[in-house]
This record gives C-alpha cells, structure tokens and sequence, in this order.
C-alpha cells in the first residue's frame, strides 16, 4: 500500500510532500483510496463534500464504527501525518479479516478532504462544512495564493461546488470515529510507550499582527527620525517566546509579510501571524495577553500602530469520555500495551466532529516529535502496533 | 514641466510612483524629455545603453558640462528622487537663455536609464553600463521578479540589448558632471540651508543573513525541542539597531523571506538582508563585523545554523575635491546662499561616473528627510533656489 502512495505529490528537491486540496497530487491520492476499497469489495462512495467512505456493512443500519484520517498534505509536509491513519485503517481491515472477525454493526474507513488547509488556509474543510461548522457561503468565498476559489478548485477537479455544505444524515449514520495519527510531539518517545490515546485537543488561535511605521530610505534616515516597525516586530517575537516559557504553552510567529521588503528601504508594514496554544482557556489567555501588552509597549515606544486581530479560534476539545475510557479498557485489557492518555496541540477531523459524535484518536510514536516536515518518522514496529491497536479497537467496538 | 511628469506611473492607492525600468511609465517619461529637449530646439540623442541626452552646442568639442538625473522610481516613490534633478536641469537652462549666457562649453543634460534598480535589483544600470562598471554578460543575466530578462526587457521596450556596453568616448566628451537630488535626509533642514554641496557617498554594502533551524508544527512542538530561526533573525535585528546606534551608522534589516511561512509551521529558513552604511570604512567593518558576531552567538543558542554573504558592495566615493571647491566659490561669491557640506548615504549615478570624469552634487533641502516614499518633498521656494544655485553653477563652469 504505501509502495504506490509514495511518489505521489512529492517534491524531489525536499523529499516532502505537497499534496494540496483539489490539486493533481490530491487526485492521484483519491485515486489510490478508491482503488484500496475496491481491491477489498469495499462499498465505494464520495459524499457532498468530495470526502471519501469505504463501507463494509449497510451504512443504513447504523451505529456505524467509523476510521480513517486524511491524505493531504502541509507544504512540504511529511510520508506520515495523515496517510498513517489512512493506510493504518485498511491495514486493521485486514488483520480483523485474517482473524476472521464478525461484526455485529457496519464498518467503514473515510478519507476527509483537505484536513490541512495549505490551498485555501482553513484547516479540515471536508469535516467542517459535514458537520456544519464551515456554511457553504463562507466555503465559496475561499481562495487560495493565485486567487482561485474553493469551487472553482472543486469545479476543476470534477466536483459539483453547489452540493457542499451540512451532511446530518450521513454522520447520524455513525456511532463512533476512531483516527489514528502519528504524534506530532514526543510525549510517547519520552514515556517509552509505541501507542497513545488522546484525552484533548488544547484550545488554540491564530492572530494577526500588523505593525505600521513609515517607509523611508535606509541609507539616509537618521535613526532618530526612523519608525521602523521591523523592531517592534523582533522585540515581540521574542516577547512571544518568553510568555510561552513562562506559561508551559507554545506561541510561534512562523509566518510574515513585510511592505514594500525592499533592502534598501525601511519598511512601512510588518505583519506577523501568531500561532498560540496551551493546555487550558485560562493560560492561553495569559499568554496571548501578555504578548499583546508587550507588543504595545514596544510599538509604542518607536512611534508605531500596532493591530491586533484574531483570525481564528478553537476552544478546547474534550474527547468523548465514555468512548475514551471504552477504548483504554480495550487496549489494557486485550493486549501488553501501556497506552497513556496525553493531549495535543493539532486540530484533527476527529476535533471538528466531536461536536456531532463520539470521537477518539489514537498516537503512534514519533521518535523526534518532528512533524510537517519531510524528518517526520515513525518506526515500522510501532507503525505496526498501532495497526494492531486500533484493530483491536475496531473488533471490540464493532462485535459487542 | 512638472504638471505633464506628474501622473506618469502613479499608482492611484498609495500616491506614490512607480516607474520601472522598460516598462509603459518609463516609456512616457521617456517621451516627456523628448519633448522638452526639442522643445528648446537641443540635439537629442539615446545612447547605446538607453541614456538620453540633450545637447546644446556640439559634443565633439569636448571638455562639456552636463547636468541631468533620472526618472525612474523605486516602487511606491516619491514625486523628487530623480525628476527633481532633470525639471531643475531644463529650468536651469531656461534662466541661462533669459539671462542671455553665452557658453564657450557645449551643455547637456541627461537621464539616465535604471538609476534605482528597482525592477532587476541593481541600480545605476544605465550609468555602471557606460562607466563599464557592469558587464554585457553581467547585464544580460539580470531578471526581474516575472523572470523577464533585462534583454527581453529593453527589446520589448524597442531597444537593442546587443548594443549595450562601455561607452568611453562618449565619457571622454564631458569635462564635468553635475546632478542636483532632493536630499534624502535632515541636514540641510536642520541647519536651515536650501541647498547643499555633496562631499561624498557612504561607503555602504548588502548582507545576506541565512538563518537555517528545522520545521515544525507550531502546535506541538515543545519549545525546548525547536530550533526555530525566527527567534535569532528578531535577536539580530535588535542587535543590528545597536551596532549602528553606538557607531553612529545606519542599518536596516528591510526585506526577509521565510519558509515554508505557514502560521502553523515553525520556519526551516529565515533569510534576512541587512542593509548598512557609514561615514567611513572603519566605522562600516565595526558595525557590521559587530553585527555578524551577535548573529553567531544567537544563533549557536538556539542549534540554527547561519550564512552570512555579502551581496554588494560600494566603497565610498570621494566626489571631485577641485570641482567641488569650484562649486561652494560659485555659489559663495555669486549668490547669498550659504552652501554646507555634506555627506549622503544614498547611491546616485554620480557615484557610479566619479571614477571616470569629475563630478559633482547639489542638494535641495527635505524638511521630513522621507524619500523613496509617496511621503517625499521639497518646497516649492527650496526647488526654485536650486534651479538658480544649478544655473549659477552651469555659468559658471560654461563660460569661463
């Protein structure tokens, strides 16, 4: 399986992976999901939303156990944050096959379209607008770097734009989503463990910060008569790092886009995106308060206007309690796993739907913690436990 | 004059210019000095290199006085950065003739082709190209951000780009060269003069700051597994502002380019040009051997590996000490101007032709210091007294 799925959408020069919403690389991937279904007489069907299903059983029956995760990628991203789950999913098909297991409630395994948002900057598109979380007019005015829409993108690709949007039924059909992932930080290498499962996903946001000083010569202004807003933007990255510290959370300003970012002139416009998370509401709020009353300061100091917008917002998502300690019981009991319970700081489908059914997610151990990034890895051994994992999962959940 | 120059490439958002090499606003201000030079009845020529000139008298003669700038821009420049210089020039010549002059010297005025180097990133083109400072190889690379080459360029534009290169007989014809500039800082503001003499240009040069860490999820990455470069570019910025502040300097940290530059992503690249200038050449090396010591330290804390290349560079450039001297007699015995003496850290093409024929520079008093910005001006009384201190100085040298 991931013989065929390897070379598609990646970047020779990075050895990462650009398989972006909608695009060739994106198509070559669906193409791979449907033909893995059809390879096992798996019900094959893409809803509304171009999201994937691969059934066993009659989705009508209900009280359907769902797997699966998705197979787009960040700029550049790594083999495994997605396409593990993916991949993962019918591997567990077939392990339950091979055991000869007889399920009680249908089975599927599900590929959301475009989880990361590279393309169109809003994170598990596919899972939001099922659930209703995303409306179709906010997803039509969605466009990427060149300017092209979500439903052109859609429309290019052999989809109908005009049939997105809230998907009840079909999630009414399910009665519990599992997702495996590979971790995204260090937790199990630290504790020793191949395989985790999640309690929460930390509450996190994304806000904008835009310093405006006045463009000039470089080499003439005298730096008195300067308002460069370049330094009110360095003093508040390192301002960022420190709150964080000082909190136990993480704060990163990762992206930037300077005017004009020309060498020789200083610059009229910096804006710098803040990326901040931690494991409670409460800290997260100290934290970004803190930067923004940093910002202030330096902003104020050196002449310079300082917006502060905040472009997104996930509160804290607890997943399902009942389905959480279910699948413990599972793990501890059936096999010699250790299986802590830890937290994350990534947003999942699995996240979005918690909202409309019980969700769980499963972690394979990441030696490095890397993740988006072509150094992300997971070692064939716990790859191959948390198949194991979540076929247990999967038996225990659908044969009671 | 001014009032037909005026709307040629504004851009209608910010007021401020943008004429680019080669393109339909270079085009228009090109056809505008055309038609100013034949409306004077001079003999009007384009250079090998896309120059155009002026004359009146015949250049054969030799030992010429010409005056002339460029009107060209930087992006989102202002009204006076070049034109100021080329008006002035024709105005000059207006009051010569009403004053009934009569040159025993042929007189020129010129524009040269591509002073800022907006459009493909090194200035002086049209100047370096006939000093011989700039190779026809050298030339027939530069690409602009499209991937246009310079050659396409100037062959869209009508012009032969195998006909560029040196261009010393035509060098050899000019006895002095005068370019008058806004001035791109406050000394003459603040000692409250209209006009000033330059001494010489800054020695100044472009750094290239690689800051090499390791990608990451924003959210889940640990701080103290990051080796985030974002964090030692802001500590250089910083540091830099203090370098130049304890030298009495300048440097800029103006343009940066990130990657991947996701909200989400903790940055593998952040790559920062540092722009600085100084009185001297001691002072230069001080400040930025300062800078780059600080760079290491930073970055060696934060497991970010860092290259530091040096893009350009120009020694400082000693305008001609005889016609200077020449100048301040003109324009202290002539007139009741006072006239100081002063440096600049801007590049001009009489930098570029100092090393050739003699030059010289006035400047015209800018009461903010803001250039290269919709935000830069002289006032109308200030522009008036250079015109007449530039005519009193074409008399002087012209008709002795």
């Amino acid at each position: 399986m991931w013989r065929d799925l390897k070379p598609i959408g990646r970047n020779p020069d990075s050895g990462g992976y650009r398989r972006f919403a909608w695009t060739e690389a994106d198509a070559e991937c669906r193409t791979w999901f449907e033909e893995q279904a059809r390879a096992r007489g798996l019900a094959y069907e893409v809803d509304r939303n171009g999201n994937q299903w691969a059934w066993l059983g009659d989705p009508a029956a209900g009280d359907a156990v769902v797997t699966g995760s998705h197979l787009d990628s960040v700029p550049d991203g790594g083999a495994f944050d997605g396409p593990l789950g993916v991949v993962s999913s019918f591997a567990a098909l077939d392990e339950l096959r091979s055991r000869n297991v007889q399920f009680s409630k249908p089975l599927a395994i599900v590929n959301f379209g475009d989880e990361e948002g590279a393309r169109f900057g809003l994170a598990c598109v596919g899972s939001r607008l099922a659930a209703g979380e995303l409306t179709v007019e906010q997803a039509h005015r969605l466009r990427d770097a060149d300017g092209v829409s979500l439903p052109e993108a859609m429309e290019a690709a052999g989809f109908d734009p005009d049939a997105i949007g809230a998907d009840p039924e079909r999630l009414a059909r399910i009665g519990a989503f599992v997702e495996l992932h590979v971790e995204q930080g260090r937790v199990l290498d630290l504790s020793g463990d191949r395989v985790g499962i999640a309690s929460a996903i930390w509450p996190h946001g994304r806000w904008r910060f835009d310093f405006r000083g006045e463009a000039n010569h470089a080499g003439t202004t005298r730096l008195v008569d300067r308002r460069d807003p370049m330094l009110s933007y360095a003093e508040t990255v390192l301002a960022a790092r420190r709150e964080a510290q000082l909190a136990g959370a993480v704060a990163t300003f990762g992206k930037i886009s300077v005017e004009p970012n020309g060498v020789n002139a200083i610059p009229s416009l910096v804006r710098g995106w803040l990326d901040s998370r931690a494991a409670d509401q409460v800290t997260l709020d100290t934290v970004v308060t803190g930067i923004e009353r940093a910002a202030r300061e330096y902003a104020d100091a050196h002449g310079i206007e300082l917006d502060v917008v905040r472009e997104s917002f996930t509160p804290v998502v607890e997943f399902d309690h009942a389905l959480r300690d279910e699948l413990a019981r599972i793990l501890g009991t059936d096999t010699d796993l250790k299986v802590p319970v830890l937290g994350t700081g990534a947003g999942h489908d699995a996240g979005i739907l918690s909202g409309t059914i019980p969700t769980a997610m499963l972690f394979v151990r990441n030696p490095t913690g890397v993740s988006h990034s072509p150094a992300e890895y997971a070692a064939e051994d716990d790859c191959v436990a948390g198949v194991l994992a979540l076929a247990d999962v999967l038996e225990g959940l659908a044969r009671r």
